[in-house]
């Protein structure tokens, strides 16, 4: 314990987590610790490298607010938080598949009747949204709550523009006794993730952009269900490929349908641009 | 990239990494990544898990100040700095070893010419500290800047006392012509690392004491020589075996002589306890 090197350290410090009594925590603890330091000795870190480091983690905690979670967007775009979604949701045969929460989720969105504006009244081509809630065997789900967010027709969330107090594109809704939901918003369009902190500076360094394709996202919660967190992405949008966190899934991609003019699903006449989409969504048993 | 899992991703995360330019950033951030990946699929990483593991962060980069830094005391009670120290700084044949750098130094602490006392006035019992600075062949290294910092009797740092401004317990100091470094100061107690945080509450969970030995901590440059980050421990002391931030090295671990009273290096009488140190550092050619 008085002469630690870079290899005896790891041991020493195993050896000292040792009474650890909550055993989750220690096997955490255990792997944590062995892959940070063989990360150390592989790439053979120097001081000015570590301080570095120390810098960039203490930037990302400065940026953090209730509003923007950096950390978040780091796991996100280390790939860590696809991983982890992936390994607790196997992709369920026939269910919906999961993929990332992302940071601009906000507690306690407003609740919106079925048919409503979720928009807030922002700005943009309008688009009607629908579909079921069902079980695996095409059981609807009753009552389902439905929690919703998105980006505006410029890429932002209403939690990015800075003097918007009230809540703009997220609600919460709660599907019929059939399992069906709509609801009416504005398409969203891509966006890049905040990349104006040190997270966006990594990806400069790495030389990625921050974009995210157009999606909507979705939460949806039901008794004798797990919990599903998803988004629907927009076919033959940009950055399909290319997401810079990782949370295309294929089986998330729908037809966002066109229409030039004509009769929304609610019986008015729209002489304008509108979208409309259909998305079924089928929960795993809890 | 459309239909990522747990062990795809991976591969993903390097590929979007791959245009990195700066070759030495891309070497990192591929072990990073491996090693962060395969940590959560070692420990089959919970959304649970992985959220707490946001938040320990979060409060750490809220907790984190110029005067607190709370990513270094993670790093230290990780193992990850005296690591990385070890790594850069291979226990080097007949010269002073370094140890961590801690959190507590702090930039343009005051000059003091040699023999002053760099206490600031705090109470305790006095300490006179001497000794040389030398090459490893014994030639002493004239003028080399000293910079001390510590602990006062009660175990706390300056910048740890509420509403003291002033800079008590660290100074900087240049050795003489001939490599000789004296000054007075008091005695330092160990003390717990602060343990009121995000990190204190891990080492609670992971059932480890926050205590570190008393020690007395050096930086010391010189032209042409490497930079030497380091502490002077007192032997005989607590927690010599169970340093919080594993920092201990055998060969920096020194008889602080006890005097119950006498005549002090200066000459002066002293009818009280007093301690004296001698301790030479031998630095590394550049």
């Amino acid at each position: 314990m008085r002469n630690l090197d870079e290899q005896t350290i790891t041991q020493a410090v195993l050896t000292r987590n040792a009474g650890t009594e909550n055993q989750r925590l220690h096997e955490i603890m255990t792997s944590l610790v062995q892959h940070l330091h063989a990360f150390a000795r592989e790439t053979n870190l120097t001081e000015e490298e570590w301080e570095k480091g120390i810098e960039f983690l203490t930037a990302i905690g400065h940026i953090t607010t209730d509003k923007r979670q950096e950390f978040i967007l780091l796991s996100d775009t280390l790939g860590l938080s696809t991983l982890v979604i992936a390994q607790n949701h196997k992709k369920p045969e026939g269910c919906t598949e999961a993929t990332v929460f992302g940071p601009f989720h906000v507690a306690n969105a407003p609740r919106y009747d079925l048919g409503e504006d979720i928009s807030g009244g922002l700005p943009g081509v309008p688009w009607f949204v629908k579909g079921t809630v069902t079980a695996k065997d095409g059981t609807p789900i009753p009552n389902a709550t439905i929690e919703v967010w998105q980006a505006d027709d410029a890429g932002f969330y209403d939690v990015q523009k800075p003097g918007l107090e009230d809540y703009h594109g997220r609600a919460i809704i709660q599907a019929d006794a059939n399992g069906h939901y709509h609801f009416r918003t504005i398409v969203p369009e891509c966006y890049p993730i905040p990349h104006d902190g040190p997270v966006g500076k990594m990806l400069e360094a790495l030389n990625r952009h921050p974009w995210r394709p157009a999606h909507l996202h979705f939460m949806i919660t039901a008794p004798g269900y797990q919990r599903l967190v998803t988004h629907v992405f927009r076919e033959g949008g940009d950055y399909l490929d290319s997401d810079a966190v990782f949370g295309v899934r294929s089986s998330l991609i729908a037809d966002w349908v066109r229409h030039e003019s004509g009769i929304d699903p609610y019986g008015n006449s729209i002489g304008s641009l509108y979208y409309t989409l259909d998305f079924n969504f089928i929960l795993h048993n809890a």
